[in-house]
C-alpha cells in the first residue's frame, strides 16, 4: 500500500495511491500519525479500504501532496551513512552512525517550495531513504528491526551547510529551517519493496544529475540503523529515520556549489516515487 | 498562573497550583500542548478559572505530577550556557549559542525514577532553566522576543556522556534516552517571576550540593537565545527551550562522578519550585 496525504499545508488528509490514481480515504478517519501507526492502522486501513475502495473520491491531478505521514515525534538522521558521501566531505567512515535531529517544524510536502533561508548563502541537497517507524522500539534487536518498520519514503535533507558546520556546536542549526524536509510522495509499505538495499536514488539540480546512488552502498543497513537508534532513545510510531546520502551533494564540488533562488531540485529513490522543489527566496 | 499536570504517565490531566493547593482544571477540557498555547490558552484558562475556580477538585497530596507541559513538538537545549560549566569541562566559552535536541521521548513527571540505560555508566545531571514558547515564532528580533514566551519550568537536562561525547559524531545520543527529561513540577507564567536574570537554581546528589548557580551567569540571555533560535528554525507553541547548565555536573569532577541506583537527586530554581528523582537501573 502507498500512503499520500493531500491539501492545504496543515490540513491534509489522508489518501492512498494506486495504479488506477489517487483516492481520499478521509472516511476511513485518521491521519497517518502516532496513534494510527501505533493502533495497526496499517491493517485496519487495509481491510477498510478493501470494502470501500470502490466509494472513495479521486483525488485530482495537480492537487498539493503533503508530507506523506502526519508530523512524528521526531525526525533522526543518519549522518555519512555511505562511503562516497564521507569521501567528498573529507571526513572518517564512522565506526558507529552519527546521529542527529532535525525539527520537525521542517517537514513539508515533497513538491512544495524550498525557502531559502535568511542570509543563507550555503543551501545544500541531500536525497535518502526515510523509514517510518511503525511500532515503539526501545532495545530492539537487529535482527527484529525489520518488524518495526511501517514503510519507507524519500527525502530531501536539506541542509545549511554554514549553519551546520560554521556557526558553532552541533549539526542542528542547518537542518532545521523550514520546508528542509520534503517527505513524500508517498509512504510504501515494507512489502511495496522488493530489496530495500538495492534501489537507486539520485537528485539532478536544474536538470544536472549531482547525485546516483544506491542503498547497496549503506555503511549501516537500516535493521542495525533501528537496533542502534533504539538503545539510545524509544523510537515512536510515525517517527522518520532519514537514512543519509550518497556522494555529489553541493559541499562536495570543488568549489561547492549552492541552491539560488530559481533552481529546481528533483529527486527519487526506485519504488519510492520522485518530488521536486523549487526554490525561493525568503520574504519576510 | 502556575500550570501542573497530574495523572498516569501518558493519560496526565491539567491541574492549576496556588497558594491554596493543586486543583483539577481538567474541566477546562485543555491539556497544556501546541493548540492550547497557540488558541491563546493562558487567557482563556485565566478567565475560566476565575469563573469556574470554586468547583475545580482539589488533587490529592501525593498524587503523581506529568510533566507540566504536554509533549511539545521540540526540546531545544543550549549548550555551556554558563561560563563556570564550559569552564569545568574543558570547553570554550562560545561564540554563538551551541543548540542540540533533546528526544521529546525523553519527558517525563518532575518526580518520576530515573532510569540509567541499559550499560550507561556515565550518567549525568543538569539543572537548567527551561522556556516554554506560547505562539510561532520566526525570525524575532531580540527585543521582542518575550512576547513569545508562555512560562518557564524547572528541568533536569540527564546526559549520558558516554553516548554524548565518546560514542561518534553529535550529542542527541546521550541527551535522549527515556526520562532523561524530568520537566516541573509547574510552569510559570512569566508575570510569576519577578527577574528571570537572577534566579537561583541548584541541585543535590543523595543530599550533598553539586550544583549552586544563578541565572544572571548566562553567557547568552533568554531574549538572544529566542532571537538566535528563530533564525534557524520556527519554534512552536509548547516548545521547550532549555537554557543551559552552571557548573557542578559530574564531568567536572576529577575524577567524574555518575549516578548509580538508589542516588537521589533533588534541584531546584527560585520561583520554579522543586523535583527530585531516584536512580533506578534499567530492567527489560
Amino acid at each position: 500500500m502507498k500512503l499520500i496525504r493531500f491539501g492545504s499545508l496543515g490540513e491534509e488528509k489522508p489518501g492512498i495511491i494506486t495504479d488506477a490514481g489517487m483516492f481520499d480515504v478521509s472516511a476511513f478517519g485518521e491521519d497517518y500519525g502516532e496513534r494510527f501507526f501505533e493502533t495497526n492502522g496499517l491493517v485496519r486501513l487495509t481491510e477498510w479500504w478493501a470494502a470501500n475502495s470502490n466509494n472513495c473520491p479521486k483525488i485530482a491531478e495537480g492537487t498539493r501532496l503533503g508530507s506523506c505521514v502526519a508530523r512524528p515525534s521526531k525526525i533522526i538522521c543518519i549522518g555519512l551513512n555511505y562511503a562516497d558521501h564521507a569521501k567528498e566531505t573529507n571526513a572518517a567512515i564512522p565506526k558507529e552512525p552519527i546521529v542527529f535531529f532535525k525539527s520537525t517544524s521542517s517537514l513539508v510536502g515533497p513538491n512544495d517550495n524550498l525557502v531559502i533561508p535568511r542570509n543563507s548563502v550555503k543551501t545544500d541537497w541531500e536525497v535518502e531513504l526515510a523509514v517510518v517507524i511503525g511500532k515503539k522500539a526501545s532495545y530492539v534487536e537487529e535482527k527484529d528491526a525489520l518488524q518495526y518498520v511501517a514503510g519507507y519514503s524519500l527525502h530531501n535533507d536539506y541542509s545549511e551547510r554554514e549553519f551546520q558546520i560554521e556557526r558553532g556546536g552541533q549539526w542542528v542549526k542547518g537542518k532545521s529551517c523550514d520546508t528542509f524536509a520534503p517527505l513524500g510522495p508517498w509512504m510504501a509499505t515494507q512489502d511495496e519493496i522488493e530489496n530495500i538495499d538495492n534501489l537507486r536514488l539520485w537528485l539532478t539540480v536544474n536538470g544536472k544529475k549531482m547525485q546516483d546512488g544506491n542503498t547497496s552502498n549503506f555503511i549501516f543497513k537500516i535493521p542495525f540503523v533501528i537496533s542502534y537508534l533504539s538503545q539510545f532513545m524509544t523510537l515512536l510510531p510515525g517517527d522518520v529515520i532519514s537514512t543519509g546520502t550518497p556522494a555529489g551533494v553541493g559541499l562536495g564540488f570543488n568549489p561547492p556549489v549552492y541552491l539560488k533562488a530559481g533552481d529546481v531540485v528533483e529527486l527519487g529513490i526506485d519504488g519510492l516515487g520522485t518530488s521536486k522543489q523549487t526554490a525561493v527566496a525568503w520574504k519576510q
